[in-house]
C-alpha cells in the first residue's frame, strides 16, 4: 500500500526531496537511493531509513521495489534516466531542468507520446506554492478581469561560485518562465534581456522582458547577489485589480525602532511547503491515477526553449523571437 | 518500520487526524479506526486506507497492530481511553481536554508517574504553529528581554449551537491557558473574567485576565461570532519589544479600492500546518523516543485548573486564584 | 484676515504647537507667546515670527491683537487661564488635561454655560488623528456592525524621570479615555487597573479594563518602557469585523534577512498629522464658527474624572464605578 | 510677514493649490487668481479668501501684491508665463511640465541662468512625499550599498477622455522619469517602450525600461484604467537590500473574510502630503530664500527630454538614447 519511491541524486535537492518524502508524505517511502558519492547516498538513505543504494540511476529504475522515481541528478543527466523511466514504464518526477537540450526534451515528448501515457512530472514545484495557487485562483475567479501584466522578482542571497548570464537565465530565471506560462495559460512569444553594462563575467542580474502570445507583458528581475535573503514575488495586474504573491511570515517583531517579519534565507525556507505539497500530490497520482497539475513534459520542453530564446536575446542585445512546435493534443 | 496507529473517533476532528496521518505525515499509518457511528467510521477508514474498524475505543488500543493511539472521542470519554493505553504501555495523543475533569487529570498524571514512562500527550497543537513557535523562539533569544504582558485573541466566525460561558473557557479560551503557559513557561495565578452585562446564556465573547506566578499579565478576548473568520492572534509584549502571532496569508489582492488578504476560514484552514506538525513530531517520537515538545499529562491538568478557576471567577464575578498540586519532578 | 492667536508656555508642547500654527496653518499667526522662561519664549517668538512675548498668560489673553489662546502651560495652571479666556470671551484650546482637579473642571463647565457659547477645546489631539478618525468613520459607516470591544495600546520608548501610578493613568491612559468615550459614543461606567505586583515606585505599566454604559469592554495597555519606540495601537472589535488603527510607515526596507518599515520614536513622530489637522480645524472654527468635533469642556471633565476612579481602582486593587454629573444638554 | 501668492488656473489643480496655501501652510497668502473661466476664480478667490482674480496670468505676475507665483495653467502656456515670471523677477513654482517643447524648456534654462539667480521651481512634488523622501534617505544612508534596479508602478483608476501613447508617457509616465533621476542623482541614457500589440489609439498601459548613464535599470509600468484605485509604488533594489514606497493606510479592517487597507482614490488623495510639503517648503524659500529641494528648470527640461526619447522609442519599436545638453554649472 506504501508505494516504493527511487531517488536519484543524493546531493542537497535529493536528499531534501527523500527527507521530505520520509516524514511529511504519507503512502510512500524511499526504497532504493543513488549518488555518484557512494557514501553520501548511504548516509541519506539511513537517515530516511531507505533499505538499500544502488551505484547508478539505472539501477534504481531496474530496481522492481521501485514503482516511479524521483531524478535529482546533475542537469546533463536527466534526459537519459527520464528515457530510461519511460522505457519501464515507471512514472518520473525529474528535477528542473527536463533536459537543458531542446533537442532532448522533444526526444522525452516524442517517447512520452508513443507511450500513450503521461508519466513525466517536470519539478516546477512553485505551482504547488500557496501563493502562485493562489495567484491563478484568483485569475480563475473571474472578478479582476483578464491578465495585463506580470511582474515578477526572483532575489538569491547570493551566487555560490562562478555563474554566467546564460545560468542566471536557465537556472533561475527559468522558474519564471514555468511559472508565468502556468499563470496566464499562454505561451511566451518573444524575449527582450537587459544587462547592466560593463559587468561582463561577474554578471549578477539581469531583467527580462517577456511578450506572450495575446500581448501580456511579463517582466523578470533575476538578483543573484541580494544579500538580504531569498526573495521571489510576483504580482499579476489584471484588468480590474492586481494579485501579487509576497513573503508572508506569521511572527511579527517591534524591536529598536522598527516593525519586522523575517524574509526566507534560502529557496528551502522560502518554497518548503510547495516541494511538501509537490510530493504528496506527487503519490496521490501514484495512487490514484488523477492528475496532479503538476509541469508535464511539454512544460519542460517549452521552458527549455523560452530560455534558449533569452540566451540569444542576451548575447544578441535585441529582441528575439520564441520558436515553439505546435503542442501536441496529448499535451492539452 | 511503518507504525500502525489506532484512531478512536471520526468526527471531524478524528478524520482530519487520520487523513493528515495518511497523506502528510511519513513512517505511520492508520491501522485501525472505530466511532460510536460505524458507518462514519467505515468510510473514513476507506479514505485513508485503514485495513480495519472496530467496535469501540478499547478494542482500538488492544489491537495488536496499533502501537500507538490517538483519541479523538467525544471530551468525557478522554480519561477512560487515556488510562487504558497507559495501562496497555501505549502511547496516546489525546486531543484537548485531558479530561474536564480535575481529578480525573489527576489520575492519569498519577498513573503515567507510576508506570515510570511518558507516553501521554495532550493535543495543544499550537505548541507546533510556525507563528508560536516563533514567538517562543523570539523570547528564547534574550534580544526583547524578560515577558512583560501577553495579549490574546481568540475570535470564531460563528458558534454551532448553545454555547455557554462555561463552554467558552473549556472549549476556546482553554487553548490560550496552555499556548500562555508554554509561551511563559511560568503557571497562571490568578484570573478575572469580564463578561457583557445582560448577555445571560446568549453569551458569545468575555475578557479574561490571567496573572502568572512571576507577575506577567495575560489578557485575552474569546469572541465566538466574530463573524469575519476565524482569528486567533498573539502579541508578546517584552521588556525591549515585543513579538506577534498574525495572519499570514501570502496572495494580496488590490480591487476595489482596498488591498487585501485573506483571514482564514476556520480552525482547520488556521491552524493547519500546525495539526500536520504535531502529528510528523509525534511519529518522529514513536520511531525515536525523543520528545516532541508537545503537551504532557501534567499540561493537561493545568490548563483544566485553570479553566476551572476561571468558570468560578466568571460566576462570582471576582479575581480567583488558580490552585495547582505542586508539580512532580516527572515532569519537569 | 489672518487670526492672532495668544500662545500661553513655550516649552517642547508650546513651542511646537507655535511653529506649527506659522508654518503648517494657513489663516492664523502666533501674535504673542510666553513662558515662564522668557528667553525661551524671546526664542521661540523669533522662530516663529511672532511680533511680541508677554510676562505671563494673564497678559497674552489681555492682548488686544490676541483673539484666540492656545494653553500650553503646566498642567495645574489650566483651569485659572481657560477661565479667563472665557471671561475675555476668547476662544481657547487647551493642553490635556482641562484640569486634574475635579472641581476645577466642573467650574470651567459651568462658566462655559453661563456665558452661552462654546469656547473651549480640549487637546484631545487625537480625534484628528487620521487612524483614528478611520475608526470612528468605519464604525459609523455600519456595515460592521455594533462595538463590542477595544483593545488599546499605549507604549512610550521611556520614561523621563519619575512617574508614579498615578501619572501614568493622567498622563498616558488618559488619552485613551478620551479617545474610547469618542470612538464609541458612550461614557465610561467602571474601571478595574492591574499592576504587576512589587513594582511598588518603579511601576512602568499598568492593564486597564473600562466598561462602558452599554457593556462594551475596553482594555489599555500601558507600558512606558518599551524600549523599541512610541507606539500607540487600537483594535474596535465589532458584531460583524474589526478595524485598526496601527503604525504606517510608507517605507519598506529589506534588508538582513528582515523586511521592516519605521516605528515612530516619540508621540510629535506618531502625532505630528493629528496637531497639524487639530490646529488647521481649529483655526477654521474661529474664521467660521463652526464645530471642529475636538474635545468639550465637558469631554475634559469626563476624562479626569475617569482618570480619577482608576487612580482609586489602582490603590485599591478592585473594581470601581465610574461617577459623572449628569451631561448638561449644552454639550450633547 | 505673510508673503503673496498669485495663482494662475483656478482649474482642480490651481484650486487645490490655492485651498492648501490658505488653509495648510503658514506664511503665505493667496493675493490673486485668474482662470480662463472668470466664475471659476471668483469662486475659488472667495474659497480661499483671495483679495482679487484677474484677466489673464501676465495681470497676475504684474500685480504688485503678487510677490511670487504658482502656474498651473494648461501646459502649452506654461513656457511663456514662466519667462514672464523670471522677466519680472518673481519667484515661479511652474506645475509639471515646465513645458512640453524642449526648445521652450532650454528658453527658460537660457533666461534663469542669464539673471543668474534660480527663481524657477517645477511642480514635481513627488520629492516632498514622505515615501519617496524615505527611499531617497534610505539609499544615501549607504547601508544598503549602490542603487542597482528601480521598478516603478503608476496606476490609475481610470482615464477621462481620449489618452494616446504619447499622453501615457507626457502626463504620466514623466513623473517617473523625474523621480527615478532624483531618486538615483543620474540621468537617463536610454528608453525601451513595450506596448501591448493591438491597441492602436485604445492604449491604456505602456511598460518602459530605462538605462542610466552608470547603468541602473529603471522600469516602469504605466496602467491607467487600474480600476481599482490610484496606485503608485516604487522599489529600489541596492546592492544589499532595497526600499519600496508603498500605500500605507494607517486603518486595517477585518470583514467577510478579509483582512484589508484603503488604496487611494485618486491622486489628491494619494499625494496630499506631497503637494502640502511642497508647498510649505515652497513658503519657506520664499522667506529665507533657502533651496526646498524641488525641482529646477534644469529637472524640468531633463524630464521633458526624457518624455520626447520614450515617444520615439514607442513609434520606432525600439530602444532609443536620450540626448540631453550638458548640464550647466549653474544647475549642480
Amino acid at each position: 500500500m506504501s508505494i516504493g519511491i527511487g531517488v536519484i541524486g543524493a546531493g542537497v535537492m535529493g536528499a531534501d526531496h527523500a527527507l521530505t518524502l520520509s516524514r511529511a508524505v504519507g503512502g510512500a517511502h524511499v526504497a532504493a537511493i543513488c549518488d555518484a558519492d557512494a557514501e553520501r547516498a548511504a548516509r541519506v538513505a539511513r537517515e530516511v531509513r531507505a533499505p538499500r543504494t544502488h551505484a547508478d540511476g539505472m539501477a534504481v529504475i531496474a530496481d522492481p521495489d521501485v514503482a516511479a522515481v524521483l531524478v535529482a541528478s546533475p542537469d546533463h543527466t536527466h534526459a537519459e534516466l527520464v528515457l530510461a523511466c519511460l522505457k519501464a514504464g515507471k512514472p518520473v518526477l525529474c528535477e528542473n531542468p527536463l533536459s537543458p537540450s531542446i533537442p532532448a526534451c522533444l526526444e522525452i515528448v516524442a517517447a512520452e507520446q508513443a507511450l500513450g501515457r503521461r508519466l513525466v512530472q517536470v519539478g516546477f514545484m512553485r505551482r504547488f506554492d500557496p501563493g502562485y495557487v493562489g495567484l491563478r485562483a484568483g485569475l480563475a475567479a473571474g472578478r479582476l478581469g483578464a491578465a495585463r501584466m506580470l511582474h515578477c522578482v526572483h532575489r538569491n542571497a547570493s551566487i555560490p561560485g562562478f555563474f554566467d548570464g546564460g545560468m542566471l537565465i536557465s537556472n533561475a530565471a527559468v522558474h519564471e518562465f514555468d511559472i508565468a506560462r502556468w499563470l496566464l495559460g499562454q505561451e511566451i512569444a518573444a524575449a527582450t534581456v537587459f544587462a547592466p553594462p560593463g559587468a561582463g563575467d561577474m554578471l549578477d542580474r539581469l531583467f527580462l522582458v517577456l511578450e506572450t502570445q495575446d500581448g501580456v507583458l511579463v517582466d523578470i528581475e533575476v538578483f543573484m547577489t541580494a544579500g538580504y535573503g531569498y526573495d521571489v514575488r510576483a504580482e499579476l495586474v489584471c484588468a480590474h485589480g492586481s494579485i501579487a504573491r509576497r513573503p508572508a511570515d506569521p511572527v511579527r517583531v517591534c524591536h529598536d525602532g522598527r516593525e519586522s517579519t523575517a524574509v526566507a534565507a534560502d529557496w528551502r525556507d522560502h518554497f518548503g511547503a510547495a516541494y511538501q505539497r509537490q510530493l504528496q500530490a506527487w503519490v496521490q497520482f501514484l495512487h490514484t491515477g488523477q492528475p496532479t497539475g503538476g509541469a508535464s513534459a511539454w512544460d519542460g520542453y517549452a521552458a527549455t526553449a523560452v530560455a534558449a530564446a533569452c540566451v540569444s536575446a542576451l548575447a544578441a542585445g535585441r529582441r528575439e523571437d520564441v520558436r515553439l512546435e505546435p503542442r501536441p493534443a496529448f499535451y492539452s
